[in-house]
């Protein structure tokens, strides 16, 4: 097998087998195969595709390619959930605990933010005492003992991925759907999950730009799942705004308990809850949709999810009073208020331009070297729809900095970040559709 | 400026502008840019083809890429001439001395031969005493004095194009129009020719295999040229079959003396007027191309044209009595033919597997470090269309080993080339097309 005729073969348009898949693949991740061929190569299946089996075949390769976790120890079915990134998204904080306290085991291992996004490890470290790091046999114990722990990304999972990503970034062939849904599934299969709960983002604030390239991508992702045996279902979601009011990691912890309360951001909620009803309903644990959406709207006004959420801080070392009393979280010393410049209605909140301000602030990192400050951040307090007043505030900015030209620049920065139209202003809705394997159901 | 952006415009069929071909080009060469950004960049062009603008800036910043010839100290029109490969083609050999004659000056720089295709420089060595490495003002003061000069090419020319040639072999992006003809038309402007003469092989023997491709490429190449004020046609011929009689360098050599002679294979003969009429025509010494056709016949008639062999060879050390004599230059030991197997016509040569056979026997060299035999080769006795009766030689191996195996296997390989048919057998035409910037002329 020659790598050249293997990408000369993806150029013409024909189908590559299952063993020239894995040929290429495991000669990249053994440098066997250079950067070169893997970027022509990456750039033409740009160009001509995969199909579904191509497709799956690449995310098994790539899952293969290191560690792979095994969950099979644990009874019952491993429900992981992924969302393809936004700011300001909480959900994991209240989903696995929510899937938990279902019965639904979660063993999740969840990564750090970067740039304009956050991630769910960096949000756990505001908790004081919980450590994020815990033996595979700890991690086990703890899903077995209270069906849920998670942990941070550890040890060497998929290496051909994380490879093929970074020459992707630098090629311009990130842009390719099959290559987009095998990255992803490969992270969520080599984790060890059975079944998949995909949150595709979709608008302005998303990587998916388009209803149709997400549903696109969320069919692909739901195909891969088909063809390798993990029942996968997704649900595509509006980006044209944050989730929520939070962006920073102690105040989405903070929006997080408040939601497990009963008490979060209406959007946020009813986000968590869809998820959190197709985890359900994947585990097992629910007969029909329907049914899971009214348990797991229950687990919430119980307090059980809440509960669950105590459980978890309590077992990986954390202090579960917190969940009761927020104010112990880290607090930033400065909250500034960002006033409306004029009268209107909020017709655009630019997502990653706010992601990006709630780095400046500390609260993420430009470069992975980089030290996060756990209680900066931003919480908004107009969304799209809302009606604002001049001198009204849209936001409020919590800062550990207080110099005047920084303040300046990030208020600037958070009106940038804000449309305010004259018009009146139609709200997208949340949940656009839903995709599983029997095909695409549009809720608009 | 940025690859990755420069990358994504190709990807999405955006032209690039002048500045950023040369800004791929240059930190292609200085090592900037890496192999796995330039392959990519290649495939998209394979996908997106180049405007015409696009090709002639790639080729002349691969011009640009190295040392560059200046023939500007030999008044007149410098003429060159470029094969796109063939197996026996022994033009470079006829035509210099023949453009020459008619007061065109040739100022060559050739290449030596790699696999199944030979090269000028390994048939001049055939040629006792010549050198084929002169000084840079050697060389031009040859040209000025006695109007033809034939040298190896030396050097650091267009090194731009040395290394995509190497990355798009192994990245499956050989394949692409635009890339092929800036890659040839760049070696030419850089060798110094103010008019460029190319003859664009077609068929099964060819890189192009079909017309349509073959006048594409023909149409990019002579587009280049308008683009760069280098006037330039293309001749489209057949290689359905090796050009001439003879394959192996002094029995090339040979066979250019005998085509100099008049005395030459009818396919050779009517080539070299042909492609010697366009270099007269555009070497400013004819008012039309009849003109110029009649003026290289009467070179060849007059023995003009074989007079200036011998000045070349004489001028650079080699001696010139050869070209009245040919049974000076070296010779196999051994004259093996092959007789045909069955009667019928000959209707097809695969000259592919000719030049291969060649290669075996030592005319060629598999890798540049392999030392070839200059005497040694294959003298074709029938072509095409010719009839032929069993036991009748079809060709005969000259060969200076004398291992009964060995032999067996290269008679086996010779008939394995040729298709003899029963049924009757329609020549294909020697000349399918003219290509000039006025447009293409189908001689069919």
């Amino acid at each position: 097998m020659r790598t050249v005729d293997i990408i000369q073969k993806k150029r013409d348009g024909k189908l590559l087998s299952t063993e020239e898949i894995e040929f290429l693949i495991e000669g990249y991740c053994s440098g066997e195969i250079p950067d070169y061929q893997m970027s022509a190569w990456a750039m033409a299946v740009y160009f001509n595709g995969m199909s579904a089996k191509e497709t799956a075949d690449l995310t098994m390769a790539m899952a293969r390619s290191g560690d792979q976790a095994d969950l099979t120890s644990i009874p019952g079915v491993k429900v992981d959930k992924h969302s393809t990134g936004g700011v300001g998204d909480t959900t994991t904080l209240i989903l696995a605990p929510l899937a938990a306290a279902a019965g639904v085991p979660v063993a999740k291992m969840s990564g750090r933010g970067l740039g304009h996004t956050g991630g769910t490890v960096d949000k756990l470290e505001a908790i004081d005492g919980y450590r994020v790091e815990l033996t595979k046999e700890q991690f086990l114990q703890q899903v077995r003992s209270i069906g849920v722990s998670v942990i941070s990304q550890s040890g060497n999972i998929t290496p051909a991925d994380k490879m093929l990503y970074g020459l992707r970034d630098v090629t311009a062939t990130v842009d390719s759907i099959p290559l987009i849904a095998s990255s992803i599934m490969s992270k969520k299969i080599a984790s060890g999950a059975d079944a998949i709960v995909l949150d595709v983002k979709t608008g302005s604030g998303a990587f998916m730009k388009t209803l149709d390239d997400s549903i696109r991508l969320a069919q692909a992702m739901v195909e891969i799942g088909a063809q390798v045996g993990r029942a996968t279902v997704a649900v595509i979601t509006n980006m044209d705004e944050p989730l929520g009011f939070a962006i920073g990691n102690a105040l989405e912890v903070r929006e997080a308990v408040d939601t497990l309360q009963g008490a979060g951001p209406a959007d946020l909620t009813e986000l968590c809850l869809v998820l959190g009803a197709h985890m359900l309903q994947l585990g097992g644990k629910a007969a029909s949709y329907d049914e899971a959406r009214a348990a797991a709207g229950q687990l919430l006004a119980s307090g059980a999810a809440l509960g669950k959420l105590k459980e978890l801080i309590a077992a990986q070392g954390g202090k579960p009073a917190l969940a009761d009393r927020p104010e112990l979280l880290p607090a930033a010393e400065f909250q500034v208020p960002v006033p409306a410049l004029e009268d209107g209605t909020v017709s655009h909140i630019d997502a990653e331009a706010l992601g990006v301000t709630a780095m400046m602030l500390g609260a993420g990192r430009a470069t992975k070297e980089d030290v996060i400050d756990l209680a900066v951040g931003i919480v908004l307090r107009k969304k799209v729809g809302d009606r604002v007043a001049a001198g009204e505030p849209i936001a409020e900015l919590h800062m550990n900095r207080n110099e005047p030209m920084f303040t300046e620049d990030m208020t600037q920065r958070m009106r940038n970040a804000y449309t305010i139209s004259q018009e009146a202003v139609e709200k997208a809705p949340l949940i656009y559709a839903v995709v599983t394997k029997d095909g695409v159901k549009l809720l608009q």
